[in-house]
């Protein structure tokens, strides 16, 4: 499943060191784009975030065509020059394939505060544009090209009918570390490229999107860090022949389709966390407002001790309690249940007799629940997490070297 | 250097496995103190956090005699009958050494949601008494009983004259993981226990116990997870003889002695953090506000990116800026400049041409402080942490087992 219009593919072009490693990918669509975005909500933004920014606001309503893409160098904390770098690659992206000066969106990914190898760039760029003009389309090739520390490759597709067109939302992300996006509308290292045939009015793209990131993207965590680079785009090129969506059943549809490729992906983020072993999803209940739910789940699934008790496979239930208790909501401790998957371990605040036996057995599952009852509401939020482990310390470590 | 008039002493009751770890200790004064207390803002408060909250509100003013302080079980998350044990704690070193019922603060630190194991705690109270009621003072074995997972005796003492009278401050710490204090007056698993011989009026007491407290065990972060238990005791048994101390000259000379005893354990502390290799001062200056200034030096303490920089001695300081822009304070990323100790590392927000091998010297050493400078006012401030290694999660992964 593929979206139409759409060309995507990656090369190497010499920024990562090893010579198998793809560092480069175009994601091309062969007719104007709508495109939304969303990105990070560091006071610090790389310079392709600033471009790209600047590019979708001044272009969001039909003529985006691109997105150029690397892995390695982040091109974050560069000053002057880096934006110009940034700039650059747009630009000669578009000369290239013969696009508009503001049709292409730039995104980074890697070290931050170096500049990016402008000669290995062109080369690059050069390249890349050729298999795409040649209809060359390799998706995961293209997603390679901005993999990291990611272990594995992360695309979801879906289709849908959308009145008597089939339409498919394709979306690929990439991110393991510096993983704690907080996405503001329209400005987020995790990189997500989503890509649609449908056609979408603007204003609805932008809203849609913005829609899909809140439980999604939003709520996850790696590592607490919110990085320089985050961004998320979605293009829709109109491919699939419907009637542009902008509201009703069909906007709920498509909408609902899009919320599942976001979840789904920004749950393999979590998954594929840097050193992860085990995907944890902190969901909490009956608290007092959205806002604190949120709050409490993302102060759970930040807590080092809480991750590191997950990577021990220790039903440390006392430190999920103690998370609760500084996240700066007032909740009462008394009320408090707490379940690991279905097992409770933890009842009015206070300990249960559970089996260790079943709860070790529990939080060595590749996949597990930590569930937090606070009893105060009737509000619920849940945040995708990992656990903290040897392999996150030594991966970040030497991450330059 | 040991303040007239406190005896202290620790045993091994039977909660630690190990048969030589002392696990519980008294401090007692043979004299009426006037007590001051900081106690963790966590609204999870651990069952003796909320007992000698009462006692000390209740008999504040002069009539507090003793700590009784376990290590191995934090008593938190423990319900109604937790509470009913940390009373019974004081009540028995009350009746076994003739004080008043409320004469006694409650401290606890080890794993939460698990009740006290009371046989072993009457035993032991029992037996520390003997040893306070024969006068055998020793201060190292006190602190080592109510050390966790600290690797390091931490005390501090101070000498000065008040008037013509001489007075000791004596302070113990522990404290290696959960770390990251936020004590609010008068409510703290750090546990530090400062005795004086001084007399001190008790509302200076407070006062000066709160300001000595805000820039040092209020700035220490091990890992970012704020206790149940930290607790923070000032006893004062006036047995130096001096006029009570309340304001003026006197009292800004005692402040300045009680500031340098709190930040000299403090800094203690991070450098014993859990696995920690490195003693981390942040500082961050010419902010716009003194709370601006300590939420970036903060955010910058508690990244986990930063630390296992520091960990690998990589000058990583992408990830320091990444950081600032994250800490929510608006800040101009091209006024940002960053330094590891004397070396110029970021200028304007981008790269200074730096010797890597000076930088990797830098923070090899066991000492090191990283400075940024905001260049957006006048505020300043600075935080204490550690490396987050190898050896933090392996310590963490299997706590309570």
């Amino acid at each position: 499943m593929f979206p139409k219009g759409f060309v995507v593919n990656g090369v190497h072009c010499g920024i990562a060191k090893k010579k198998d490693k793809l560092d480069l990918a175009l994601f091309f669509s062969d007719r104007p784009c709508v495109a939304a975005g969303m990105f990070t909500s560091n006071f610090v933004k790389a310079a392709p975030v600033l471009i790209s920014q600047d590019n979708l606001k001044k272009n969001k309503n039909c003529g985006m065509h691109a997105i150029i893409a690397n892995s390695g160098c982040a091109n974050a904390c560069t000053g002057v020059p880096g934006k110009k770098d940034a700039g650059a690659m747009g630009a000669m992206v578009a000369r290239s394939l013969s696009l508009g000066e503001r049709a292409v969106v730039v995104a980074s990914t890697g070290v931050i505060g170096k500049r990016l190898p402008m000669s290995f760039m062109t080369n690059g760029i050069s390249a890349v544009c050729k298999k795409i003009a040649a209809g060359e389309n390799n998706p995961v090739s293209a997603v390679k090209a901005i993999m990291t520390t990611d272990t594995a490759v992360k695309i979801v597709a879906r289709t849908l009918n959308i009145g008597a067109k089939r339409v498919t939302i394709w979306g690929c992300v990439k991110g393991a570390g510096m993983i704690h996006p907080d996405l503001v509308a329209p400005h987020a290292t995790m990189l997500s490229f989503i890509l649609t045939d449908a056609a979408l009015a603007p204003s609805f793209a932008q809203r849609a999107l913005k829609a899909a990131v809140a439980p999604s993207f939003n709520c996850v965590s790696v590592d607490g860090d919110t990085s320089t680079n985050d961004t998320i785009l979605l293009l829709a090129n109109g491919a699939a022949g419907n009637t542009p969506i902008s509201a009703g059943t069909l906007a709920r549809a498509f909408s609902s389709a899009l919320n599942a490729v976001c979840l789904d992906l920004a749950k393999m983020v979590a998954r594929d966390g840097e050193g992860a072993n085990h995907l944890v999803t902190v969901t909490v209940r009956n608290a007092a407002t959205a806002a604190s739910a949120k709050k409490i789940a993302a102060t759970i699934a930040t807590s080092p001790l809480v991750k590191t008790a997950v990577f021990g496979a220790d039903a440390n239930w006392g430190r999920v309690l103690a998370a609760v208790g500084r996240s700066g909501e007032k909740i009462n401790p008394d009320t408090v249940d707490i379940y690991f998957d279905g097992l409770s371990v933890a009842r009015n605040g206070a300990p249960v007799d559970f089996s260790e036996k079943k709860a070790k057995k529990i939080l060595q599952q590749k996949e597990l629940t930590i569930t937090v009852d606070v009893r105060s509401g009737t509000a619920s939020a849940t945040y995708y997490t990992c656990d903290l482990s040897l392999d996150y310390v030594k991966i970040n470590a030497n991450y330059r070297t």
